[in-house]
């Protein structure tokens, strides 16, 4: 998970090797997870890993396998109705001393990449496995690069290679989640405001203009502003408008000529990325910006629950679904035109931390939950 | 003239050495100040200059003649009811390929330093050379690091260890002002007003708080405004509240949890330090700074326009007085119990600029004003 990533960032990493080079699939959730997390994969370096899981893939008759750079695809090819995507990255953010893993008394298991995701890897990787037959024919896709840059991305690589590779009904993400299933993501918009002003000497300043005060309007309007709460498919989305940045000033003896306001929008998926460029620029439309510069924007992705398959995902694995706010890889997959959520064992919280941790019981229970959905009688 | 100067820094400096070790205090008014321009002097290399200046005023019998540092301070001792203090920095901003002087066919002599304050040095040095038997004590004060950061002046030491030697009852600076007599000089303030926050997330803002936009109070009330002008010895001083500086910001996608606005008070002088920093907590008393740093702060200095010998000065060098809006050297007169005023012959417009020049008639002029008013009879 790169956009939802807690504040903190690892302090320090080293790369361990793999005590082997293969996989045993065999091993239940937890133990399999233990031996990812012991099998270092920081991004850029997840060639033996993904080598490891090609490896153990082939060697399941029901599977065929595709490859494209370090990223792994498998098939059941059963001629169902419907197509389930189980997706997860295989990288993790640099090592803080928390490799190898470590497993409490109290079922709790230590180390990078635990939460981050390679519990949820496990879990693909033992209902790869485990479910020869599926009631729905099923994709897995294990990518490479996703805490990096977002060009660098491998499930991104995938989908500009091989776009069928990743067809699908519905999909699901297995990043870090709780268990909870999150549905969609918010779109993010970044602008540069500016305003211009005219140098002087600070001790002439009607000489000049100040382009600091005339930002004064864009503040205001910030202050001011109430974000909305969008609610689809049931979840409420709560947008946000924020500063996350301004700079202004030549010398402290001098009035400044330029100012900028750095703005962030994070909007409710069903607005269009033109939509949201048009309201922000109508929020600030009489605030005197002389300049508006698009400096990023990604979509968002619609939760798209409505769809059948995650109707009767929902209903198998219970509870309720939260809105997902930071920008995740489903929309990657929303944009392929499949609906996708995160459901995985870890926690979100504790993700890029050194004290990144998941439950085993949280890793069972997310296997057994997918393997019943995916294993019922179809009505 | 430091704190004046225009915004154009000089490019490039370049250092050449006297083309003889004394000055010919014979010469004229614009001889003498091309003979001081040829004589490089940029801050920090004033020996040389310091050193021909002495010189030439021991070989004067009518003055005493005092030294500290690159500092020369020289005396007449007549026993007179009042005395006048002359002063000038020698030393200039780098040279800019300006040196040697030139002058053009319309009585223009451009260089280094023929504006601030070559030209007002050439005059005091006439002055020195040609009035024997003035109608009131003179002192003459050469300085150096004027150009500099502000504990480096000459000016400063001298009134720190020997601040007898500046003794008087009204100061001149020949500082450049056109041969307009200015007076006094405003107050400067400097303060950081700092907000909080709380960080977060931007995907998850209502996490957070904004301190960008908790700034937004400061800068609507800067919008807001109306400096004042005020009347003191009939010169009006125009005062100016500005935001010189503004920062804020974490990261792209985090709400920021501090920001700081710089906010530069220029104040007439008839207002007390006391009274200027307690003005400017009072305008941003409701604004929600969490926090009020005075970062820099310097007195003004009152015209002193009143005193009897500073209205003769008027009378004799006719026009009207202007207010002088930056800091300068003035105040530290001020600060001694001297009224003081600039007056001398170069354009301040020009200062510190690679086209920087005066007009000979100017440095004639104003020579010829002092002598005027330091020989005429009095009532």
């Amino acid at each position: 998970m790169a956009d939802n990533a807690p504040l903190d960032a690892p302090l320090d990493a080293s790369l361990g090797a793999p005590l082997d080079g293969s996989l045993d699939l065999g091993l239940d959730g937890p133990a399999l997870t233990a031996a990812l997390v012991d099998f270092p994969s920081v991004s850029g370096t997840e060639k033996p890993l993904a080598d490891a899981v090609e490896q153990a893939l082939r060697a399941l008759p029901h599977l065929t396998v595709d490859r494209y750079g370090n990223n792994v695809v498998a098939r059941t090819n059963l001629g169902r109705a419907e197509r389930i995507v189980l997706a997860g990255h295989i990288d993790t953010v640099p090592i803080a001393d928390n490799v190898p893993s470590r497993l409490d008394e109290n079922g709790v298991l230590w180390g990078c990449g635990t939460s981050d995701m390679k519990s949820g890897v496990a879990v693909q990787l033992r209902i790869a496995a485990t479910v020869p037959e599926p009631n729905r024919d099923l994709t897995f896709v294990f990518y490479d690069n996703e805490e990096v840059a977002a060009h660098l991305n491998g499930l991104g690589h995938v989908a500009e290679a091989h776009p069928d590779w990743l067809e699908g009904d519905f999909a699901i993400l297995l990043e870090p989640s709780l268990g909870e299933v999150e549905g969609g993501c918010q779109g993010t918009l970044r602008v540069f405001l500016h305003t211009e002003g005219e140098r002087a000497h600070s001790a002439r300043s009607w000489m000049g203009s100040n382009a600091i005060h005339a930002a004064s309007p864009i503040l205001a309007r910030l202050a001011a502003y109430e974000p909305q709460k969008r609610v689809i498919d049931g979840l409420e989305y709560r947008e946000g408008l924020n500063a996350v940045r301004i700079e202004g000033g030549v010398a402290t003896n001098v009035i400044p000529d330029a100012c900028t306001v750095v703005v962030n929008f994070r909007y409710a998926p069903d607005r269009s990325m033109e939509e949201a460029e048009a309201h922000v620029r109508e929020v600030f439309a009489d605030c005197g910006v002389t300049e508006f510069v698009v400096d990023d924007h990604s979509p968002g992705a619609l939760p798209g629950l409505s769809h059948p398959a995650a109707r009767a995902f929902m209903e198998a694995v219970g509870g309720s679904a939260q809105p997902k706010f930071g920008w995740t890889d489903v929309s990657r997959f929303s944009a392929l035109g499949v609906p996708a959520v995160n459901y995985g064992p870890g926690d979100p919280l504790y993700a890029h931390k050194r004290d990144e941790h998941v439950h085993v019981d949280k890793i069972r229970h997310c296997e057994e939950r997918l393997r019943d959905w995916l294993t019922a009688r179809l009505p």
